[in-house]
């Protein structure tokens, strides 16, 4: 029972530790937080004496000692239901004088005097002294055993600190040390080098190099980063999150999905690639506000830094547009954006495709820097010359400007050649300004009143370099677009800087994306987005009426960062006779399978939006990683392979018989090389 | 900037809704929630120049009206990022007099005078204008339409609030409503009476189910209790969630696993049954607090409310023992247990599997009531009569009173005879005790001597029945407690209640389970729980030593629920040498496809232990639902079907190519006459 001036409270302190209860004596001040809870057996007489409270915490005040907010403090108990008092990060200079018990691997041992023991969250020192050394010898236990340490913590003598180390002001004297369980000598990775190990090996032994700083940072701050996006959701805005199946049937369109044979001859569900078609239907079943942390599955094997099995934010919303959906993306970004990073500017810029295209070449620009496209086709068009071998119609030219100091144009283009390469029905050329440009050998490339066009057109001055592209107006659009990054990457490379903030996230939203866009082989006109997606408001007219389906936009939006696609999103059709009618007569995609959506859609089906983000893409940006593999915990290699476990592998026959396969010797050998 | 008589703060509305920013005059009384964030450019001169604070909520504090804590009340905004004002559920008395706009489905409508409006929230009565009346002809638009409504809250005339409807005190009188998607009309099921619905057609058309009341309550409940139990271990207790595949290799043991067949001919990814191994490679990797919500996969497709995919919380834990991991389980119960719910009584009793065995013949036990098995076995095991055919050593015999009133014997065993069936080995008798029972017939069967100390053992009164089981020990003890269970069963449903309470959830740990058990067929010594399991301390030195295998306890551990099992956990073995010899020695187990995790417990890998819930199972406990299919959004039917998608599905040849399989016709007819 808990009592202060306005009256008394019974508290429930089975839920905390022994220690923690022992040694309240009556009329201690105690400090408690819990939870109200209903009482089962009512205290008559007593105002409180419906309710206990559930003691979380528990403290013993000392008068004489300043008072510290319990809630940000001591609510976080990493150490609690182990054996260890603290954990080896956690020591500091007000800790001196504690006995301590820690746990940890071992790190380092000099002399048989010092050591350190390492775990997930820091490394703390170790004194062993003279007393102990004779009893303990610490040079014959193998680097990376598992310690357990007795020991009292001691500020470090005057000038021997470590700066470096956040325990670098104390060192702990050792009592006693037992060997949990000794590690083999010499493992394959070196923890503090483990990054000069090559990839394949930190994967195949990943239960070593999850030790290392970058590891144990990733993988914690992903955790939290995903939680804060929960807190967001479920506890600022009401959202569920809902498990949806990842054992389904085909989805039309789309990746490649996998397939699991089942116990029933020839049947097989396909794991599914997204959540899109449950959430629509979680949509019509009134869950107007769900999200997920859905693992999801594509098979493609042969693309780089992609795996087999991935996690994104799936969510959707109805009664909603794209604005709001919008809003509430930047929302959970700006709710879970690390504190240490720079904050986000909220909201982000919002760009339409046709921008993105024009000053870009690209529909996932980077926007940390400039080097902008310039369309010089309407100067060019004319040029008899350039259009040679170009369908007239869709000619242009697209120029950059780059301010190098001291650029060689020759040592540019060899970065170049890479990205030119994959073009070869467009041209490129590329010049440095002279103070006589307009009467260099350039104008006869350009004709002379076209080349002072483009001079003052683009305010060329001496030294700059233009490199133009031309050819088929959308190929030399996109091929610009890459020539761009590759000028970016260039002058990065040689420290010429050309980025606006290095610290500043650029976020850009692109809007506004073409609706359909005909297969270049058929000419059949195929999403953009994906079926489900609906056209743009004022193009709702044309597209009922199917006019001029080509230039319909729809409510697709992407999020960009710094030039990598980490999310998109729709409105979604709502409407069954209008997505019966998109599949039916504009896409001619066979819809009986997708019965159960349009079935959905018509036994009355909010509108809805929704939006998804790729997880381990986005983590691998705030984390600055090279590769999505640095932040997920057991990722596969190219091709799907695991190192650690070695699957996929065989599997018998009689498995084989259960789900009704078997395997085709000789055939698919075409796949297989393409894999190795 | 926001002043106060400390002094003054920068903050950035941006993040907020431009109407909440609008109107804010100068010298205004604000209440801000929000986040401190690093300010990009300092303001020099001012205290809080480094820092400015990113608004969450915004409020122009009326100082006549009366404070509200903005956490509590303002910090949950269901509506937020909608076309709706608020929901269905939402309008009370106080809201009377505002403008709202609702959207939802059109429940009922009567008269064309009065409808309610439904969402997930509630629902809420609009009452129509006769001016609006004409214009609007609601009794054309199909139940479950979609409709947005925009009116006025008033208070409902004297006597017509409704207090069965959380809305019952309020309606909202009508200014215009738009019919954003009509619904067809007779749609196969009926929201209100969903449950007189078959199951199947239930699942074929969720998307209509899901609007039910109940289906909204659980997976509205789900995603909370999953959430705090996130709460408590990532923001109290320091854990980490860590997203393990689950394209992974076979695992010997346990359950069938799913194959997916890849682009590499006769390689097979298995679908994982649970992280055990990534778990326990994860301590080994420093990451010493895993959790996961974690997708697991088990192909038991003939299993009754068993589900091909199913979710666990995952956990697992360094440097701790399984009393810790106990209390944490409880823990987590009790910061995500329902408030609406009886509170937890923590600590949860712990039994040994001996004593349920012997108290209950079960391994999980359902303690909400008594009728514990007496063991007659020595009273009656010189009984020649009762022994004939029953192996010598293992004579058992086991007794239950109960104390019906006008308990008939007849009826009880019948409703037993199911439960006695399954046992064809052993024998029952069944009596009521009689003023002269000691001198009845039933001394034929027990003798004389017997009889008169079984009644005193028993301490048998007039009235009282007496169901007897006996045979071999095992089996005699596992049928009474079956029939202890059918016995509550008849007697709840007759209402002869015995239940001690019906609030109170009776959890119970069950420990000390024996590590090893013979195969009845092979004599195979096999692990109880899992390979990875360790032994009980005090039995360590004879798992060491391999003596006396079949009598040493494991560290592992069962949670039981009201008879359910809703969890399992172990302390695991550490010690790659120790592993090796239970895996090669004991159970002779292949072990070279576990290599990796015999190289992470040899590489440094701390003790450790864990658990897992199984999600479903403890929720729909929760739910009160009668199968986990009720707490899953889009659950699959027995054999794995998916009456809404038709999954499982036949793929196209090309698919397969892909995958080098070929369907054997004809061969697995045998399984398939078993599923169907």
């Amino acid at each position: 029972m808990l009592r202060d001036s306005y009256g008394a409270i019974q508290l429930r302190v089975s839920t905390i530790p022994e220690e923690q209860r022992n040694g309240i004596s009556e009329n201690a001040v105690i400090l408690a937080t819990g939870t109200i809870r209903a009482r089962p057996t009512m205290a008559q007489g007593l105002p409180t004496g419906t309710v206990e409270v559930y003691v979380d915490e528990l403290e013993v005040l000392d008068p004489n000692k300043p008072y510290e907010n319990p809630v940000s403090t001591r609510r976080l108990n990493i150490n609690r239901f182990t054996d260890r008092t603290h954990n080896c990060g956690q020591l500091r200079a007000s800790h001196a004088g504690q006995k301590v018990t820690l746990c940890g691997w071992l790190e380092y041992v000099r002399m048989n005097m010092f050591f350190t023991l390492r775990d997930g969250y820091g490394s703390t020192q170790v004194v062993v002294p003279e007393a102990v050394t004779n009893a303990v010898k610490l040079d014959g236990i193998p680097f990376e055993s598992i310690l357990k340490v007795t020991g009292t913590v001691v500020k470090r003598p005057y000038g021997q600190e470590n700066g470096q180390q956040a325990t670098g002001e104390i060192e702990v004297i050792m009592d006693s040390v037992e060997v949990l369980n000794p590690a083999r000598s010499r493992l394959p990775i070196d923890i503090q080098e483990h990054n000069q190990a090559k990839e394949f090996l930190r994967i195949e032994h990943r239960y070593i190099d999850l030790r290392s700083a970058k590891l144990q940072h990733n993988l914690r701050l992903r955790s939290q980063i995903i939680m804060k996006m929960r807190e967001f959701m479920i506890n600022r805005c009401g959202f569920i999150e809902v498990e949806t199946p990842t054992l389904f049937r085909r989805t039309p369109g789309g990746a490649q999905e996998f397939v699991v044979p089942t116990r029933k001859p020839d049947h097989f569900y396909s794991l599914v690639q997204s959540p899109q078609q449950f959430k629509q239907m979680l949509m019509s079943g009134a869950i107007d506000r769900y999200f997920q942390v859905a693992r999801c599955y594509r098979d493609e094997a042969t693309r780089p830094d992609r795996q087999p099995e991935f996690t994104q934010l799936d969510l959707e919303l109805s009664f909603t547009d794209r604005h709001q959906i919008m809003s509430l993306v930047e929302g959970i970004l700006d709710a879970s954006w690390p504190n240490q990073l720079h904050p986000l500017q909220l909201p982000f810029p919002r760009m339409t495709y046709q921008e993105a295209m024009s000053r870009y070449g690209c529909d996932k620009p980077d926007t940390r820097f400039g080097l902008d496209l310039r369309d010089l086709t309407t100067i060019l068009s004319s040029n008899e010359k350039m259009r040679h071998g170009v369908a007239t119609p869709e000619f242009g030219a697209f120029a950059i400007v780059a301010k190098p100091p001291n650029g060689n144009p020759k040592t540019f283009k060899t970065a170049l050649t890479k990205v030119l390469k994959e073009y070869p029905r467009c041209k490129f050329a590329v010049s440095v300004v002279s103070d006589s440009w307009t009467e260099s050998s350039i104008v006869n490339l350009f004709g002379v009143r076209e080349t002072a066009e483009i001079k003052e057109r683009l305010k060329l001055g001496t030294g700059d370099l233009m490199l133009l592209g031309y050819g088929k107006a959308s190929e030399a659009q996109e091929m610009m677009g890459r020539v761009r990054l590759a000028l970016y990457t260039e002058m990065e490379e040689r420290n010429l800087r050309v980025t606006r903030s290095v610290l500043a996230p650029n976020f850009v939203w692109i809007v506004d994306f073409p609706m359909f866009a005909a297969n270049e082989e058929t000419g059949q006109l195929e999403t953009v987005h994906h079926p489900f997606t609906t056209a743009h408001p004022e193009d709702m007219d044309k597209l009922r009426s199917k006019q001029d389906l080509a230039s319909i936009r729809s409510q697709s939006f992407d999020l960009v960062w710094n030039g990598m696609e980490i999310g998109g999103g729709s409105v979604r059709i709502h409407e069954a006779a209008l997505q019966r009618m998109v599949l039916n007569d504009i896409l001619q995609i066979e819809h009986s399978h997708l019965q159960h959506l349009l079935d959905a859609l018509d036994s009355g089906c909010p509108p809805h939006g929704g939006f998804a983000i790729g997880l381990d893409r986005y983590i691998s940006l705030i984390c600055r990683a090279k590769s999505i593999r640095e932040v997920i915990a057991f990722p596969k290699t190219i091709n799907g392979k695991d190192p650690l476990s070695k699957a996929p592998v065989r599997i018998t026959d009689e498995e084989k018989r259960l789900y009704h396969i078997r395997t085709v010797e000789g055939e698919g050998v075409e796949e297989e090389r393409v894999e190795s």
